[in-house]
């Protein structure tokens, strides 16, 4: 093909329920590079006369045109529009609504997304993230009570980006990681309130792992951080540990952070919270 | 009405698709209480025969179900299971592949979200998420140089959220307090190459944020930290920095972090990339 892929997202706030939607696609065509493809967001359109030349253009430029608008009469304009001059429109908001409103009898408020994410839901991923830096790699404890769940693990077996990625969802997570020499705070041993997660990995993985991290950051592999043996200790130890906290194991090896993300919730439970 | 609204996400891999797609409609529905509905998520569900059990129970429990499958052929499977038992079914993937692959020529490669994730750009998050909590709060300068971007404000403008929330983007961000009287770390003012951002509100908003902050610590709030001409004190010091190192400005009074982020990325135009 010598012509470039477009691809307009269209949206009456900042776009990012179109953006989730369009690389969740993306994804199935690794085919597909960046130099073929053109995507351009259009947001906080919220007229008529705003959402007309967007789609004027997306006719001359043959592109593919992703909505996510809650306003009906701006659905119903790109409907008809799309009949009209053939160009292939995808409503990702209009079908879902349609069919709350159908099942519950209740009416959507219609409020773009701008204004309606401060509400609780919104300020609760705030103070969670928050919460996350907080509490990252066991550098505070004080206050740790209050966190959802706590996560524990040996070097590089993703603690952060997990812990992060949860907070991103709003759990308060504090992450604690595990060195051999070191002992565990007493705090951990007290926390029978709170679910608490191990992660772990194989030796050869974290050691794979390890090495990559050294050659960034441009140092020898030669130390202890990356022997095999010492890294069988240090999971020996983990287990010891994760034995005695009562906690949940989770290998990391072979999951995505959402796979396990998506572990962990499954046990915290208050996922319909949201 | 007196029955539950149920709603289903079917996905081949974590729902994590389906899941964004529901909340962000779902938002329209405030009016809708947690007791009224109930979500549940049927995950990897990879086959007709897991597939169709999950569609008879959404028949008998009239759920709404929301999939995210990439195989046609449990699509097709859902969309006879549709028409034949008259099923509300909205399947978020196929419309767009299937236009992009008319619009491209190439072909979706059909592996689940678990597969497809492990990819560059997703070790390019984990790394960047990482980035940001070494990074948080100035406490480490060494290596920064590495950032997509600064961010700098004074306390109570979202500096750390807004940089998570990028961090779960992709973008490598540090972000540094302004405090009137600590000195800048002179490396600041040598980031010519790296965009600066600089987060204000106004003094009355930080102060209500501030007093919020100090009834939940518990504490009184006359201390400085909520004094109001102290907080016109601290932001005049930080317009000055700001004009020091052309920083792009950035109220966060009236914007929702996906906003601020948002803006942040129009400058960093690296946003195809993802």
């Amino acid at each position: 093909m010598s012509n470039q892929l477009n691809i307009f997202i269209v949206s009456d706030s900042v776009g990012e329920t179109g953006e989730y939607m369009l690389h969740a696609v993306l994804s199935q065509f690794p085919n597909i590079t960046d130099d073929e493809i053109n995507i351009v967001k259009y947001t906080f359109i919220d007229t008529i006369e705003k959402l007309e030349p967007v789609l004027t253009l997306a006719k001359t430029k043959n592109a593919i045109v992703i909505t996510t608008l809650v306003c009906p009469e701006l659905n119903q304009f790109g409907q008809m529009f799309k009949e009209k001059e053939n160009l292939t429109v995808i409503d990702y908001m209009s079908p879902l609504m349609r069919e709350i409103e159908n099942h519950s009898g209740k009416t959507a408020v219609l409020e773009s997304g701008a204004v309606r994410r401060l509400d609780r839901a919104y300020f609760r991923r705030i103070e969670a993230m928050e919460f996350a830096v907080k509490y990252d790699d066991g550098k505070n404890f004080d206050g740790i009570e209050e966190a959802d769940a706590i996560i524990i693990g040996v070097s590089r077996t993703s603690k952060t980006p997990l812990t992060m990625f949860l907070a991103n969802k709003g759990y308060k997570i504090a992450n604690i990681p595990l060195v051999h020499e070191v002992n565990l705070p007493k705090e951990i041993y007290e926390f029978n309130h709170l679910p608490i997660f191990g992660l772990t990995a194989s030796p050869e993985y974290i050691l794979n792992i390890r090495k990559k991290r050294m050659e960034v950051l441009g140092l020898s592999d030669s130390t202890k951080y990356v022997s095999l043996s010492k890294i069988k200790e240090e999971l020996s130890y983990a287990e010891e540990v994760f034995r005695q906290v009562n906690a949940t194991v989770i290998s990391t090896e072979f999951r995505s952070i959402e796979e396990s993300a998506h572990y962990i919730e499954k046990h915290l439970k208050h996922y319909v919270d949201f």
